[in-house]
């Protein structure tokens, strides 16, 4: 999503430049404020049934109850089943300007939560090198503002399932989960490509949805490499045809 | 900050690779934890300073009676005289995944404590188009990891005054602003040269440390455009020599 603005050039001339789209997005669980997300708008359900799959809210998209997403505030009603706790979250969430929700001690509090993945499945080596230019293809707003990460989910054939672009890297990341819930798909057979780096919260979160391998166009950070090898998850980073390197769990790339 | 680790490459190769360390900084305010950012270590004490100016919680650093970073965990202890409301903190932190620490209303409750920046100063135009390239000089662990995002002070004679890089992007602008702070540094007549692309906080952090003008290499949002037009601050995007756009604020740029 995109919109026009006027500007003017180094040259001094004035002309119209289209800028990607930023929001805020407020979501309330059940009634309470939880987290407000700098997005684009535009896909706020995906955004806010990601969000709440890979913050470790919900298992299902069957646990929400019902969603309504209006102007910049998205109102989720969990079934009576879910438990939730606000103060784990917000401690998660009590986050700030930088994209940063954990402690040293978070990240043991999820490994201790969360199983290790297992061994598993392969994906070939020519999948990997085709992912980029179809991810690229898809990044319609990209193009036009140069403003925008791009997540795509792709399946053990190299299909491109979903893809989704926002100002946020891991509200993109949030995005694709989201998707890949309403549509139901097996998201452990499948991988994520990003379009910048990857940091620890990008592991964190495809390892909530039990995404085996995350693969991204640019740089992974220490943090990220150390989750990926905790977790079992692997890590490809600076996918650019024909290169690449595997930071964590390359016996998964056949 | 960057370290070695060892990777397979596409061609199934083992090498060593450095990479751009992540790791978290809990900080705490007179005994309150307040955040954590995950950041790239080794300046912790100007990403404080940094982070606690240009959240609004104090405005000079003799208002720090103490600031003590060990290992992960910065503890700043302020002077009697400072009020800062730990609810308010809580709440503009109460963030998410993404970089997002606002919602509309906050906006509007910066903009209406916030003084808008009064005209002036300017900027040469060359001035501006030398920046990137004094920029890039000094990005030394960008250049081994790809994975930092850098930011530089610059005043009107074109000199770089600080630069520091960083996982996060916020930071690395928190991290310029605190170290000019411990340098005392005149705010007013400098202007930002961030590598990345320019969010909406990116604009505000600035307005905090009421820096009149922001130049980034890449993208604006749309958020950070109409916040800079509201609070009277340049901004320059994709300034890639020989040409550049400004947004916001032309009148400065002479």
């Amino acid at each position: 999503m995109d919109q026009s603005v006027s500007v003017i050039t180094a040259s001094g001339v004035s002309k119209l430049d289209r800028v990607a789209v930023e929001e805020p997005l407020q979501i309330t669980i059940d009634g309470h404020p939880v987290a407000v997300l700098m997005r684009t708008p535009g896909e706020d359900e995906a955004l806010v049934m990601g969000f709440l799959k890979t913050e470790g809210i919900i298992r299902s998209k069957t646990e929400i109850r019902k969603l309504a997403a209006e102007a910049n505030h998205a109102l989720a009603f969990l079934t009576d089943e879910v438990e939730w706790d606000v103060t784990r979250l917000s401690r998660n969430l009590f986050s700030a300007s930088s994209c940063g929700i954990c402690g040293k001690a978070t990240i043991d509090a999820v490994m201790g939560e969360q199983t290790v993945l297992k061994d598993g499945p392969r994906f070939a080596h020519s999948v990997l090198l085709n992912a980029p230019a179809l991810l690229r293809e898809k990044q319609v707003t990209f193009e036009t503002t140069g403003g925008l990460h791009a997540c795509g989910l792709f399946n053990q054939s190299g299909e491109l399932l979903a893809i989704h672009e926002d100002v946020g890297r891991h509200n993109a990341v949030d995005k694709v989960i989201g998707s890949a819930l309403l549509d139901e798909f097996d998201l452990t057979n499948c991988f994520l490509l990003v379009s910048g780096r990857v940091s620890f919260e990008v592991m964190q979160k495809a390892l909530a949805a039990k995404i085996p391998m995350v693969a991204a166009v640019s740089a992974p950070s220490s943090l990220a490499i150390e989750f990926a090898k905790q977790s079992n998850q692997t890590l490809v980073a600076f996918l650019r045809p024909p290169g690449f390197n595997v930071y964590s769990g390359a016996e998964r790339i056949s």
